[in-house]
């Protein structure tokens, strides 16, 4: 059972409670977030990370800011969530799930302006929960799907952190491993270390162990050797943006290891829910690649690594063209062959 | 113009140094080491690395060893070659070259010992500064047959650290674009950090800077996006060991990046001396591979990065079939599409 990386307990005066994933692997600490000024710090210290993990925290964080208001105006009042809204944006400002969730929290008190403040408030806690349930939903359904990919025994390779820790629940890339264990089927996880912030070997091996789930990491070079060997029998990634086409923006390394996957046949699987696919873009030539700071490449904990001056090339992701991908799993079924066809053909089932 | 990595200057009563490669890339500092016990230290605390700089710096270390020896009986004095040669090898017990050169200063002795003491330690640093001039012809011949494949403006990629500080001179797969930028041609070169050790942003990076060559550092799974890109004209490693049908043993990722570069259509060389082959091993599946300690991918200069317990695979070196090796680059010239027939007819030169 993963661990909840957010949650709420109780009713309006209760707890909201978040992993500080800033002290793993080393220590594993459940935090009150008991104001808004501390679920602020939190999602830009990275305690809370993940993009669907994100979503939730921002439910919670605004239910925070506005439980304590005195007034009973609901006018002033969602002048109030519209305030609290505003600030939590500013926490991490590039975070997409972080804004669609606020902007639902803000719709949610719109709907309900003709109530009482605090039956609003009761409104926004309940809307914070939905977006916590559907996200666990999402996780549950998805896993169902990929865990028919994975036989008792299976050795899967995985790259950086679409666990549990980045969603409310079993995580995409995960999901169906943490599934197959629930089921009771043995599987071993390769976890590559996923330089240069080290999500694989700080989070996805720590979930993994917690969850009692044989783990074994590696650092990225070393895919290839195991990979050589025979040892693994399907890879399974997350994804930041997938295109129409089917070609899939995700974590540096990814494209490497589809390669490589490929070289040896071994199935290479792409899992991520449908809110994911980005139809407006046609391929993956048309994603921009954000490059980021040279000093995660060359510092790692205060301690440095490189010469003073040398360049740095830090792309945050990579594409792997959907000629690579044997499927993407997401929560209405596995995508085969990946394609502009066979992509449109699941996405309609959504409406 | 790389530095000199290991070097002697003057005579008996001169200096022998070495660059302490244990402060790179922070620091640059060449040491003396006067005594015999300096020598060892600087050799087991890997401030001098590197098997061909480790041969050189083992015939140094006897004569620093012996040199102060105060009797006059040659027999006496060869008794005394033998302990030191015998301290000398408990610096790095499996360090192959380091025990060939200590062979070699060993004969010389023998070869010298109708004379007198004073001649046969002549005769011993003439030997020691023959191992350094074999190895500095060694990668120069090398440099110049590897320079035929590099045109103005190449952009190389290279992987942990085969350059001039683990030789006396310009490296194995470095020497090429060492000569192309003395002979004035614009090289730019793609630099794996090469997890977990990070010989690539400690030392190559280092290296190549120092002589003014333009410089990229990329974690090691950003390679297959610089090849996508193609951003990348050739890559070039070292190696460990070379089976009889050109199979490789290389730095662990090895391996990946040449099935890498093949997916792309690049060249992918391998740069040794013919003393890398070992003919007595038919094919790479013979090579057995070290596993190194757990603690090289789970903690990184006192800092931990992963779960306590966690399962750890971490293989030395990989090996790249000889299939996906464009070509073997020794200082007797290139065995192009390297196999049985292929390395024997080169080899066969030796003779």
């Amino acid at each position: 059972m993963p661990v909840p990386t957010v949650d709420w307990v109780g009713g309006l005066d209760g707890s909201f409670k978040v992993i500080d994933q800033t002290l793993l692997p080393t220590r594993y600490e459940i935090i009150d977030l008991d104001t808004v000024e501390q679920a602020w710090e939190a999602i830009r210290k990275l305690r809370v990370r993940g993009a669907p993990a994100l979503g939730v925290a921002a439910g919670f964080s605004v239910v925070v800011g506005v439980r304590n208001w005195t007034g009973s105006d609901p006018e002033k009042f969602l002048a109030e969530v519209e305030r609290v809204c505003l600030y939590i944006g500013t926490s991490r400002p590039t975070a997409v799930n972080l804004f669609w969730a606020l902007d639902r929290m803000r719709r949610c008190a719109q709907i309900h302006r003709a109530q009482s403040v605090p039956a609003i408030k009761q409104a926004l806690l309940d809307e914070a929960k939905l977006i916590l349930a559907e996200d666990k939903d999402i996780c549950r359904r998805l896993g169902a799907h990929a865990v028919k990919l994975i036989h008792d025994g299976a050795h899967i390779l995985t790259h950086c952190n679409a666990g549990g820790l980045a969603t409310a629940d079993f995580g995409t890339a995960l999901a169906g491993i943490f599934t197959a264990h629930e089921a009771g089927l043995s599987v071993h996880v390769y976890v590559d270390e996923t330089r240069p912030l080290l999500q694989g070997s700080r989070l996805t091996a720590w979930e993994l162990m917690n969850a009692g789930i044989e783990t074994t990491l590696i650092c990225d070079n070393m895919a290839g050797f195991v990979l050589s060997r025979g040892e693994v029998d399907l890879v399974i990634t997350g994804a930041d943006r997938i295109a129409a086409n089917g070609d899939t923006a995700n974590k540096i390394g990814t494209y490497g290891l589809a390669v490589l996957a490929c070289h040896h046949r071994v199935p290479f699987y792409v899992a991520a829910p449908v809110s994911t696919f980005d139809l407006a873009i046609r391929s993956g030539a048309e994603i921009p690649i954000e490059q980021r700071a040279a000093s995660e490449v060359t510092d790692l904990c205060g301690v440095r690594l490189a010469p003073e001056g040398v360049g740095v090339l830090n792309p945050a992701f990579d594409v792997t063209p959907h000629e690579l991908i044997t499927g993407i799993i997401t929560e209405l079924g596995v995508i085969s062959h990946p394609d502009v066809a066979t992509v449109s053909a699941l996405l309609g089932k959504r409406s």
